[in-house]
């Protein structure tokens, strides 16, 4: 059946391809808040795209921002004063912005222009009060604003309710997802005993308390999973664990099930999130508490020390340790990668059957791939909206097809980014693939791109490294030509949790000693605006590595990760013995381990040729 | 003449190999210093081996911590209790402080094991007054100390005059060496252009006025340079920058000659050191001030903001204008590199014609080293006291022959660590040796160090690139190899100032972009304790470089020292062809500079035979 019958195609069910705002609601909105704003007697008010968590995913009824502003992308803040209004973004949403607001209502500024706080500080009228929601800005956050209403002659007032609640007609309830338990088989550790080594480092700190504001911290913590924001599994809520008390579990009491209850009555009491401010201020007198200070609220810490209570912003000790994953955990992504380097094999197979005939579109792609992944029946969720780039689409690191953005995928180049959630793993993967003909430039920046992956996978460093240390690795061969890529190298990734986690990263700011059992991604890349893009993304994880004669104790990296690389975009001359042995023997592991999954003819033998030494 | 007797032989004249303190002093001294802390209410005092501008090099008047403890390391600091008294070192200073100070009244600590504040925190008593002299602490040392003290349940306070200086019995006066004036021609910039340039980048960060605590920027500044510590041509004192007013010069008035006065009238106006408290209340008042976070003292903070201005604690602007030399800086510092690269010639070819018969020792070698840099008539004086090791003190990267540990020279790898200051530019170079037999594992690793040389010197990396990307360059074929080394790869090197220059460096945390002529220093290392070292080190400046095809602007390196690798510790088959053609390449110019300043024979002979290709 031709793919460009799409009534005979399956449909996607996790990711949506419609355009979600509408400029023509900007005006009247911001309007209204204007009203709302002079009421309270500010001359303005800053909007976050942060919930109150800091998360990467919202809940609908937290997209302040993109009620006000129409945007929907993952990361900016608006400032509403009197007589203008502005949009700041980074750099990769400059169109997005600009084409979903109404610029003549909110001017869109890019962040290398102008700062949030530069535009405050140049804009705020001289004794004019800016007012901020103290619950979605973090202290740090805060300071800043407030550094920059006072160059401007004003100051920063925090306010509640936050004054776009009461004029948000329809907003949506906050989530009430069911919490559902995460297997012990599967976490490898209890929450008891996790409970007891977060205990130990705030008694090593000499803290009385710690406010768990990331939720996936809290997850991780109690072996909890939820279903409040899209794509990760997440329950939203609080967390307070005391020194010296039972851990408290602050959450909507709608999503916990008597079953749920049961289960955790050992290790954590219920408390309703309503009350929270209120837990935090009867909890607070007298103790030392630890706040994140990437994800807890100015609000957290204001509590805590108004009720007589100390807050020392810092780093949640959960988040190190939610990060080098045990046994279980490693046993279970190595399960949900072959089960998802199958599914990626059957996609790659077909798009080497129906790509060169044409006809096929990004969203195709999309849906096909998702398609795979749900026929293994393990698939919960996508891990992110796919990034399906043909041609210069492929060029925009962070492209999210619509219908409207839709294009052919035609001879050249084609770059698929997607990943999924098995209640065993979260995978995240990057193929560059071959339509047809491609041009030798397009073969020789693959293999520079492909050159950095490998180094990066073939690694070998001392304990203690951290991802800063080795991004270069993955640039050198770019550098030597005079290109690079503007995005990190890697990320780390969560077990069946956030695809994006911390603190591992491999990337120039990421000064986290690498520890053994952390997953993070591998992912160079090279975009040429206007024409093309690639990117290849494997996981990896941390391992000990065992050298002769070694001196220090040895890390390197397992790949985790299954699906060939694209052949046809490979120029092995370009490649030294070295790499090529790595990227041969990657490919004969590929086979054998995801070979035996496939049971189509057609998708046995695309992969045993796609694996062929090079 | 042989080598071996004495008084044929050059002294030394910048160096000297005596233990330059008594344990037999620390007893009294802390006795007379606990009566005086008792007498003012104190629990404690802090001694930190820093003077008022948190200077590598001090004078011997604010040599407060050798004075009190004995220990005369570059780094260190103690704390001195009624009933006892820590020093806290670093690793690298380990069996030096044991051996310097009485450990029967002052404790050696090693940092690692347990640091200044956790000290505190462990033995300060509750309700104890912890004394600090606010002149020798920055607000963020100050700031560890008090939260350490608090912790402990005492506190912290600033006491003057520092207890220590009215005991002090014959203490040093303060250094008043001459000012001179620093050649416009070999600055590339007056100074009235560079105090502009500092103006403009004040004006862009609104404020009004910059305290220059550290000598380097005001000597950088005003091209001026002095005398008044050992190896640096610094002129101790500060400098007060005003939006809106003159320059001030902040300095003992008996440096200033009248000719130098007036060379400096149009830029700067001189104030007396002894009124600087004074002169900063009276120009406080209203105004802002930006203060240098890691040079400017508590004191200077206080006495501004008690006076009613405000001061905000940052990087000092002339920093990095300083570390990015201009065109004239560049040849001079070529030109004595070339000088320079004639001395270590002569130097080189000595040691290979005397070093085999035996005899030699460190101090030999340092001597004649220093005879050679002497020669060139324009040695001012050595950047640094020279590493000169043999054997096992190879190993120690940080070693300073003394008479008592001078070894002699014997078969295997002998280190040498030295630099000259030259009115045109400092140097600072490191070769490693062989004499006679050396074994096939010692060519192994030189040859690995000399790989990650290789690789710092050819790099090629994007504008905006920073040291701490570029480091692991440097140890990759050594982390191949399961070893490393416990130092950054590069620091910064100034312009005849400071052979440590921040903040350009290559290391982990060397976040500060490389910049087009910043000079660095390119020695990565490997040392076998008790048995060997090895370091190779070049400086390097950063220069432009032309790739074909090239997206993004591009820098590598220009190496200036001029001086051959030791051949006879290649191993050749583990070099890459690319690097070995980068040294073939490197020695055939080193020839083609430095062949022709040596008049020797012997000389010429040796140092052609040096630079033949591999």
């Amino acid at each position: 059946m031709s793919a460009s019958m799409p009534n005979a195609r399956p449909r996607a069910v996790f990711q949506s391809f419609d355009e979600p705002s509408d400029p023509a609601t900007v005006a009247p909105r911001i309007a209204a808040l204007r009203a709302e704003l002079a009421a309270r007697g500010l001359a303005g008010f800053v909007i976050p795209r942060s919930d109150q968590h800091q998360g990467e995913y919202v809940p609908p009824c937290d997209e302040r921002l993109a009620w006000a502003t129409g945007f929907t992308g993952s990361a900016g803040a608006a400032v509403v004063l009197a007589d203008k209004a502005a949009l700041i973004v980074d750099g990769r949403y400059t169109l997005q912005s600009a084409a979903q607001t109404d610029t003549s209502v909110v001017t869109p500024v890019q962040m290398a222009e102008q700062s949030l706080e530069a535009w405050i500080e140049a804009n705020l009228p001289a004794g004019g009060v800016l007012g901020h929601d103290p619950w979605v800005h973090t202290p740090e956050q805060a300071a800043k604003l407030e550094a920059a209403a006072r160059r401007a002659g004003g100051r920063l007032e925090a306010v509640r309710p936050n004054p776009i609640d009461g004029l948000w007609q329809g907003r949506p309830k906050p989530p009430r997802a069911p919490v559902t338990l995460h297997a012990e088989a599967l976490a490898g550790e209890g929450a008891a005993t996790k409970i007891a080594r977060v205990r130990a480092a705030l008694a090593k700190a000499k803290l009385d308390a710690l406010v768990i504001s990331d939720p996936h911290n809290l997850c991780w913590l109690l072996n909890i999973r939820g279903g409040d924001v899209p794509h990760t599994p997440l329950a939203l809520g609080y967390g307070v664990l005391l020194a010296d008390g039972p851990v408290r579990l602050v959450i909507d009491p709608a999503k916990l099930s008597a079953a749920v209850r049961e289960a955790l009555a050992p290790v954590a009491e219920p408390a309703d999130i309503a009350d929270f401010a209120s837990l935090l201020a009867s909890l607070a007198p007298g103790r030392s508490f630890r706040l994140e200070a990437g994800s807890a609220a100015c609000a957290i810490r204001d509590i805590i020390i108004e009720a007589g209570g100390t807050a020392e912003m810092g780093s949640d000790p959960i988040a190190l340790m939610k990060a080098a994953k045990n046994a279980s955990e490693l046993d279970g992504s190595r399960a949900a990668h072959r089960r998802d380097g199958a599914a990626m094999a059957r996609f790659l197979s077909w798009f080497a059957d129906k790509a060169p005939a044409g006809g096929l579109t990004e969203i195709d792609a999309v849906e096909e791939l998702e398609r795979f992944r749900r026929e293994t029946n393990a698939l919960r969720e996508i891990s992110f909206s796919s990034i399906s780039g043909a041609g210069p689409n492929a060029a925009l690191p962070h492209y999210r097809v619509s219908r409207a953005s839709n294009r052919p995928i035609e001879p050249g180049i084609f770059l698929i980014d997607s990943g999924g959630q098995y209640e065993d793993g979260t995978t995240d993967i990057t193929r560059t693939l071959a339509v047809r003909e491609v041009s030798e430039e397009m073969r020789r920046h693959y293999t520079l791109v492909l050159k950095g992956h490998v180094a990066i996978s073939r690694a070998v460093f001392p304990k203690g490294t951290s991802g800063a240390q080795i991004d270069a690795l993955a640039r050198l061969p770019l550098w030597e030509a005079g290109l690079d890529f503007d995005h990190g190298t890697g990320h780390g990734v969560g077990s069946y949790l956030s695809v994006h986690e911390g603190p591992q990263r491999i990337s120039k700011v990421g000064h986290t000693p690498l520890e053994l059992g952390m997953i993070l991604s591998n992912e160079p890349g090279y975009y040429r605006e206007g024409h093309y893009g690639i990117r290849i993304e494997n996981l990896i994880v941390v391992e000990p590595r065992d050298v002769p004669g070694a001196e220090r104790v040895m890390y390197g990296f397992e790949t985790i990760t299954l699906a060939p690389y694209e052949r046809a975009l490979i120029e092995p001359s370009l490649l030294t013995e070295a790499e090529r042995a790595w990227i041969d023997a990657y490919h004969a592991r590929v086979l054998a381990e995801i070979g035996p999954a496939l049971t189509g003819e057609a998708e046995r033998a695309w992969l045993k040729a796609a694996c062929a030494p090079l």
